[in-house]
């Protein structure tokens, strides 16, 4: 707690509304990513983000047309560096390793339960599934393809394979445990995923 | 509302009470697999299915500890036909064939709504998860391994891949689309899994 007391203290000595707009827009994106994955989904509140940020809540508005649209470009926002996909020239390694980064953070930090329980809550709720698909899954699944696409060009993948496909057989194949977890969401299977995929199943 | 008004009448008939307690259960399971495919989670309740299968609430809490079990186990009751596993001795043709009957239901009938909203529900609901993965996710997956093993059997997988990681990457993928679909899941999609894990990905 004391370090959020610390942050709109420390912003108001800056000067409340001197900041250009893509520096306060950048402070939101951060205390709701930081909101979000300390606290969860059920505590995450639009006010609370406008104090963390020392912005107001008709800024906020501004930008996000709900609070769902919010946490998700917060998600996004803080997963993002952990999320970058390497470009080291050997596809299996650079999945493996940014599989394994993504399992970690379903697994073995808040961001598991937080991303779950929103892919949950947007089954029943429009509005957040838009946000969802538009803000999340949408911007994520496009880095993932051009990610492939550059190793297709170093001809890696096969012409005909279809990599929107691969990303429902990697990614997707991990969400799938995280909201099912009759087993468990390892680096050993983020692996194994790779290797199915890459090698094929057949003798 | 015709033929479920008969049907507790029809079994009245027969005389309440006088069937044997497998008939009373395999009544009350496609009950209740009726009435989640037709109207949807928000709509089923003990009372409609004790209702349709002319069972009394009693009886059906005597087996079923909670509604969602009641729901997982009418649901799975429902669809156990459509999503029989083929075995013609040809891996590629029966996933194949075994995937597009899942993604049509999925695609083209209530089931596909009714099964994300459950898988929904279930990341912020305990009981509901423990009753959709002891008596939905993990018996069907037990079901897809065991077909594979038959397959790895005959000869048509390598020994070494871990058929757990596959159910992920065939069924866990279209789950995927269905609860984030950015894109469609269609018949060319489930074909395009299978081709993909059996003969990999690379030139």
């Amino acid at each position: 707690m004391a370090t959020e007391a610390a942050r709109p203290a420390e912003r108001r000595r800056r000067g409340r509304g001197r900041r250009p707009a893509a520096e306060v827009r950048a402070d939101v994106l951060a205390a709701a990513g930081e909101l979000l994955l300390r606290e969860g989904m059920t505590a995450f509140t639009i006010e609370r983000v406008a104090e963390a940020a020392c912005a107001s809540k008709t800024t906020i508005y501004k930008w996000w047309p709900s609070k769902g649209a919010l946490a998700l470009d917060g998600y996004f926002h803080a997963v993002e560096t952990t999320l970058a996909f390497p470009d080291t020239g050997d596809l299996e390694a650079d999945l493996t390793a940014q599989l394994g980064a993504f399992v970690h953070l379903l697994a073995e930090t808040p961001a598991g339960r937080v991303i779950a329980e929103l892919i949950g809550q947007a089954q029943t709720d429009p509005e957040l599934a838009t946000a969802l698909l538009t803000r999340y899954s949408g911007p994520r699944r496009a880095l993932a393809v051009a990610a492939m696409e550059r190793a297709r060009e170093r001809g890696e993948l096969r012409d005909d394979v279809d990599l929107e496909a691969v990303v429902d057989q990697l990614w997707g194949a991990c969400y799938h445990r995280l909201l099912l977890p009759n087993l468990p969401v390892t680096p050993e299977f983020a692996a194994q995923l790779v290797r199915n995929l890459l090698h094929g199943l057949r003798p």
